[in-house]
């Protein structure tokens, strides 16, 4: 099993080093506002987390590799102390970007040493610490990729982090596909003895009415037509709180949106391109996806219903070096749900609140999710920057309904009729 | 059916008026948060509301009293057209409250001749609408009462508004006894034919795991020792995003708690007086009974529990001029549920969601209550001010989880051990 | 001597009485911006002034009449003890107004006490006290109208303070005639035995080049071809921190202007009516006049250009029951300087300094002038608004560049042609 | 002269980069606060300071490097186009800062063709242009260093940009040695044919009381007093608005003090070390000189005075590698006037406004001094981090009363006793 993990560790450790392979030095170190982290920042929080949860715990004769680290690379888990406060990590030019790579270096090296010297009891209890670990970091690369594009999009010289070939492919046809459901009395959360976050336990029981998801995700060609009909000038579709927001923040379109004359562009991690009709909208908050919703006489799934009708369905990663960055247009028979995975994640209407039973683990890890359940919405599935293998039908994903620079977008559901 | 409808919209009228009594003109026109409105604003508000609902359609000859009016005295209706800004209400000085009440006058008689007048097929589409602005109006009475607190808390001379007889009487001995409930698939929503608002509707299933709830609030020598124990330093003990916001705001026990030296006293609408251990506490936000509840080793209910619990328990109402405007302590057998109505209302752990199935009214009522289900909990129960004949087992008030002035407190639930 | 002050006094309590004889009692109590006070809490603050520096001086057994109003009405006297928060004036509706008013009365019945048993040396350091606080109501008499303004001009119902007759009378038709002066080392400052504030003195030189000063002030009909020709828009004409406040605060035109149209209203004490082009342009701040002073090709004038020019000149006071609270057009001859007092203040170039030798008085009075002293300009005159006999040639106003709500104007100067 | 303006320009290029020899990538972009810049941009900014007003008006066939740089390299010349907005200069990642150098380059290159083929009546106009942007560059190299050690001082890790001996010596032991100068008419501002900006010009009469100056700065000794005497506790001393200012921003010592139990540290650019009592008092704003002027007895010069005081001083530059960029013991005889340059900039009293006549040049160099005439106060002198040759006595540098990254202290000035 350890061998197992070592080998995952390295994959994981390596595969965020990766994704850093076109930015210059320069990109790592800037915060473009106060929800995004410097890339510098990512590579040694995820790098802290290893050392403050396990060396200092299970390394013989541990010593602190940098005591101010702890304070810096701490993003909020006061139990283990102080932290450095989130607006300013922009401020941190130092260590450098070398320097940071020469702690990962390190961690990696104690890690690995580390994993092959555990024994006994301590085993199973440093391998879940790891596994969460790894997990965590994979999280981290998300954020990575969603943090350097709005970085880039602030930059009026439009920096682009790779370019891709753009390969267009036919699209769904089908337009009004549903796929219905009965309802009632469902399972929901995770009951396997693979590894999950705690804000997936228990498995419980919810009652269910019947309902009906579309089969694939909103097209940009969709959205664009809610825009033309006056979408964010109506504030009739719109929660009261999004309606202020989106005035406040000045909204006309989805993040990434570019109007151009006649035409409309968006900004990717690739380039600066018209926008593709056929492709998944993406960059929409939940405000934007709950009055999209409404004013297609529909609505947002609940998360419950979201998870009930991705049972058994396959998790095909794209998530590939080469290919874009961005969600792809569908290509699948309409008989069946598609896009659960692989493109944008997708609001539900369910508040992120804690499951019937839910226990933290103790101590600091504790700190990692239900401190969280306020003010947010879920979403589920995965996106084209997620890690392969990350996710799975249980996940929940979280964001406070505001937040659009993540890959978010949009699944219709409506009330089976009766 | 109308006869009796008059009767109680007279009745209710009457009794905004004689909530005021206490106060000066000054009193009036004050907005001491973005939050409160002035009384001034109260009055004119509920009465643009029937004018502009029942009035305006189906008076014959219908013109507008004040073509201002219809702008200042718009809460957030958008169908109905442009409001005056909510944070600048306070800058109305005109129309004196003098003609508030003038205003007042003509709307009531001419209510009271609509009603006598109407017909036919209209009865039952204006008695509806007549109905949601008498409950309307009562909400706002409540909200009077707590913006005046608020306002003359800001006082340093510390207004009374009424002076009541304190009446201290024996209070429950028994701190730690618990209802039990079995769960299972319950209903949930108004299913009766007399009046609810939209988010109780529609009746509908939900699943519970069995549970138990505390039978009566937690009291102000509870919550005392949790403020001795540090609970407002404790960040472990906190939502996130409550710590930050007590944090900011400065909290270090509930509002209107006053520290002297070795006391605590205590803000009320009667006087400023040490505060009373057997008391329910009060005024606090749902962060501060998120992070009681986890130092207490329990949890709030979900509002669907609450509701299960509640079921069938007479509502005794107890808002009564001479009482004090102010929770009692329990006085009742530790064998049934006790203080669901008449003291504070009591945050759930339930974020403000629509029901399956909701649906909101066509038009700006439609606007009454649907736009505002986002970043809020749910209370249940109903205060020492609300006004007599208002609440039921199935009625969701709503607030954000940061709000503290209104009459908010908070009852214990907790997992059936299996 | 004390008879006179007695008597003068008297006439000043009951002036500020009379200013508020139009207010309901609603008006008096809002403070509607952070800037301007409740007319309520300007009546007591300058009875405060009198208890404070008076009568808890040289009254034989002072007792305080109210320990609170000792901070409720202390303005920006540090020495004197803690003082409410400037910004929460507004939350004040007790003291209810009656109670201000009897306020009032107790200290003008001691003070007529006290006036009338001074004896020996006290007499004359109380009577410099007592003259100091005659002056100061004299500033909150102006301070009330301006305030009052601001408020009505919040309130989409337009309140009248006063209605005055137009009475249009023939204006100035010369628009450009300029009055020279030699410069050369004159003499600034206070140097009589009257009083003055501290800020006015010491008498001492200054050399000035010699320069101009337009006979009268800027009209409303030249300011406006200043908005026709785009002076809003053009960063050029401004000052930097200028350009930045009126695009921040969306300024198109002076305060209180009001387009409809095709039409130009002005919202006055009196009424909102057509802009008249005669009238001197007022409710301009630094920043407006400085621009344009710089589009019409001259400049504003140094407070030492003004003084010199205003040598020997009368003060003819036009501030009076029945006449508009508005300046009025220009009706004099163009040989002579006119319209120095009694229109608009005027703003000069000289940010508000120290005169050389300047010094404080001794304790709480020392704050009066001295400690603003810093990012705020000079202005001379007196409005239409300064209440009779309050100001002189050497007199000294001062205001922030941004402020508005003032009756502020615009005299032109520029340099001799040599 | 112009292959001299050549070798300067060249010069003085070259010096701006090894100002930055020190840094490493990441420091170049960072944005520490908005008033602050990122090196990568000074360096940019300067450079195209001269593609914008000198090759692009001499250079033939001249056509934009970078059109983007145009906006976004623009610091606040309305008159050339739109600027890339001031506080998100930092979000700016590319251009990287090796191509910025590359800019840089390309730049030096064509200027200095374009140097050697001027001719004729162009060479005079140009040459002032370039003499201008040689200047300017000499401000942004002096800010480099400010901005630097500000944002190093943000980071715990406490960055050093460049070790220095530090080679303690001995310093001025009379503390209280004051030079007495005559007042009268006397004669200020730039009256040479060498260059200087427009806002030491013309030159003019002012008329100056007798005062006298203190011989050398203020202490860290001397200010460390006025700490200890609770000089930041005690609102009498301070201008009302720093009183304000101090209080939001939690001042208790100047900028780059650190209070370590019971010692004082200071954060330099060389190192942290305990505070020097000898040093001049460095990063004060100017409400900090004035309350401690105040706490003195003594009161800050007027710009007049200070420049009147230094005539025909001696500007010794101290500015060199190798040495510390931080201000030095006064080591001087107490006979005559030290410490004028080289060590602190020195807060007058002045607040900074034009002379009489001032013109601005035309075009959008004339927006390099004029609109800054508000809210600012002048400083004269130069500090340890001013380039050598930069100043003279009759330069007038100016920041906002709030201001302290700059190197900025305090000399005492007194009236004359007559």
């Amino acid at each position: 099993m350890i061998a197992n993990l070592a080998e995952r560790f390295a994959r994981t450790r390596t595969f965020s080093e990766r994704l850093c392979a076109p930015l210059a030095t320069e990109d790592y170190v800037v915060q473009a506002m106060p929800d995004a982290s410097p890339t510098s920042w990512h590579l040694a929080h995820t790098t802290w987390f290893f050392e403050t949860f396990v060396l200092s715990r299970w390394e013989r004769g541990y010593r602190p590799i940098n005591a101010d680290y702890q304070v810096l690379f701490n993003s909020y888990y006061n139990s283990v102390g102080e932290q450095f406060p989130r607006p300013r990590r922009g401020m941190l030019t130092r260590p450098t970007v070398a320097e940071v790579f020469g702690y990962r270096r390190e961690v990696d090296e104690r890690m690995s040493r580390l994993m092959q010297s555990l024994v006994g009891g301590e085993v199973h209890e440093a391998a879940s610490v790891i596994e969460l670990g790894i997990q965590h970091e994979q999280q981290h690369q998300e954020l990575i990729l969603t943090d350097v594009k709005y970085l880039f999009s602030c930059n009026p010289l439009r920096p682009v982090y790779r370019e891709a070939k753009a390969g267009k492919q036919a699209a769904c046809a089908k337009p009004d596909a549903w796929i219905a459901h009965d309802g009632g009395v469902v399972e929901i959360g995770y009951g396997g003895d693979g590894f999950c976050f705690d804000n997936e336990r228990p498995r419980h029981r919810v009652y269910l009415e019947p309902f009906e998801l579309n089969h694939r995700l909103v097209t940009n060609g969709e959205y664009l037509n809610f825009v033309k009909d006056r979408g964010y000038r109506r504030p009739e579709l719109w929660l009261s709180l999004g309606w202020t927001t989106a005035r406040e923040q000045q909204w006309s379109a989805p993040l990434y949106w570019i109007e151009q004359g006649e035409q409309w562009l968006q900004f990717t991690l690739d380039d600066v391109r018209p926008l593709d009709a056929d492709e998944p909208v993406c960059h929409v908050s939940y405000f934007e996806a709950d009055a999209f919703a409404r004013w297609s006489g529909a609505r947002l799934p609940t998360e419950f219903e979201w998870e009930r009708a991705a049972e058994g369905v396959d998790i095909a990663d794209r998530f590939a070096e080469g290919e874009r960055l961005h969600p792809s247009a569908c290509r699948h028979d309409c008989a069946e749900i598609a896009q659960l995975y692989g493109e944008t994640w997708q609001w539900t209407s369910s508040p992120y609140t804690a499951y019937p039973g839910f226990e933290t683990a103790g101590g600091a890890l504790g700190e990692y999710n239900g401190k969280f359940m306020c003010n947010q919405y879920v979403l589920r599935g995965g996106s084209c920057a997620t890690p392969p293998g990350h996710v799975r039908e249980t996940y929940r994903n979280f964001f406070p309904p505001e937040a659009r620079w993540q890959f978010t977008g949009i699944r219709l559901a409506r009330d089976t009729k009766r």
